[in-house]
């Protein structure tokens, strides 16, 4: 039987601690290629470079595995590689990450993680985001390992339904075993910003933005409670954002003609 | 009987014809503050600007509304206007656009425009973005202006549902006057990316990104048709991303314990 393709990226940049163990676990269940932003794009969300143009360069710093560093975001990375450096084949499965931190909830909005998986799903592969609750560059992943070798091995031997992708996510690394894996829903929560105002040695403001998450769903079936209760996350995400349980409410109350 | 705060924001930069239209708009409605990107920032889809500074300068382009130029995305400003140029005062409305370029379909996830209604949204602010089918930069969007005031009118009498905000798309101009408006959902449908590879003076290659939209879904239902068939499309979008339809079927068929 022939091998899978399958190709990795991820947000943080193609030379993250996260990138380099999803890739290792990858090459256990088929041929790999590694198309990943050459720096860190985070909270990218779904941009892709339209206005301007796009670089793409090999690297060997994966050994032997097929790897290019791109200078796009991750949404780009997939389109590059599924469009140009795979000639049009089509992985049989994307995978996305191992994230520097937490793309459960809202965040998913955010994420250039997921933007990747998402962007795969849109083409029709099948596609995993993988996130730790850890926003550390040097934290160790190895953990994670066993449970994504499990969602691996299920995603290539049921697949994923059309249009769907899916966003796991791990709690951080603590003292006591991962509980399991539990299929969620998104959490309705959201961040709340604030804007530290800085002036630079000319006098001109500046701003940075940070923020803190506000969770305003405690239900126990969301990404959220599962990840704070020591549970994987796993939460399957779908880009069609029509708001179908409002259209026709939309079309008898308003008075449009 | 106190005026609605309505706060004006685009992708397309806050120096672009369609949002002065837009501004003349809302400031028939009430108290208008426009807080936009200082350049172009389409495709931006919803990133947010994490690991740099921001920008934010007040201008005077629009005569004695108050208006702020930022450096960040279409979802900084909304986040900006909110938390710092409003004080945590929430406006009544979020108008996003008018987009110079079609936002339907899966648009919606690439589109500024549309992040920053989604934005408001997330905050629980009715929000609207609106997108004209014409990418031109000096396309007369007056013919729009009769359409907008009654969707926006709706809005602020009738409210919108909390989670959900509205992708309102129309046609270029033609001969022919617009049908009405259609509440729809967003067509099944994606971009077919071409690269076209370059080399610089230096004999470095890059790459110019370019796409044809494949329409996949030929109901009448949707953006695409209601847009194709000279109609103004109105589609109500969620931020929630859970396929909540596959949640069971994916707890039921993967082996995950």
């Amino acid at each position: 039987m022939k091998k899978p393709l399958i190709l990795v990226t991820n947000d943080d940049g193609i030379t993250s601690k996260g990138i380099r163990l999803l890739v290792e676990i990858a090459k256990e269940f088929g041929d790999v290629v590694v198309v990943a932003p050459d720096s860190p794009q985070s909270g990218m969300g779904h941009a892709i470079t339209i206005g301007n143009t796009l670089r793409l360069d090999p690297t060997d710093i994966f050994g032997d595995t097929p790897a290019y560093e791109c200078s796009g975001t991750p949404a780009d990375c997939v389109k590059l590689a599924k469009n140009f450096v795979l000639h049009d084949r089509s992985p049989d499965l994307v995978l996305s990450g191992i994230n520097h931190g937490s793309n459960t909830s809202i965040s998913v909005l955010y994420s250039g993680t997921m933007s990747a998986a998402i962007e795969a799903a849109i083409e029709n592969i099948p596609a995993i985001g993988f996130s730790v609750c850890d926003y550390s560059h040097t934290a160790d992943f190895s953990y994670t390992a066993p449970f994504i070798r499990k969602i691996v091995g299920e995603a290539l031997d049921k697949g994923i339904r059309k249009g769907v992708t899916l966003n796991v996510n791990f709690p951080p690394a603590g003292e006591e075993p991962l509980k399991g894996i539990k299929i969620c829903r998104q959490a309705h929560a959201k961040w709340q910003e604030k804007f530290d105002q800085r002036f630079d040695p000319h006098g001109r403001r500046y701003f940075w933005m940070s923020g803190e998450f506000v969770n305003m769903d405690h239900a126990d079936d969301t990404d959220v409670w599962a990840v704070d209760n020591n549970y994987v996350s796993v939460v399957p995400c779908q880009y069609d954002m029509t708001a179908h349980h409002y259209t026709s409410e939309l079309t008898s109350d308003w008075e449009l003609s």
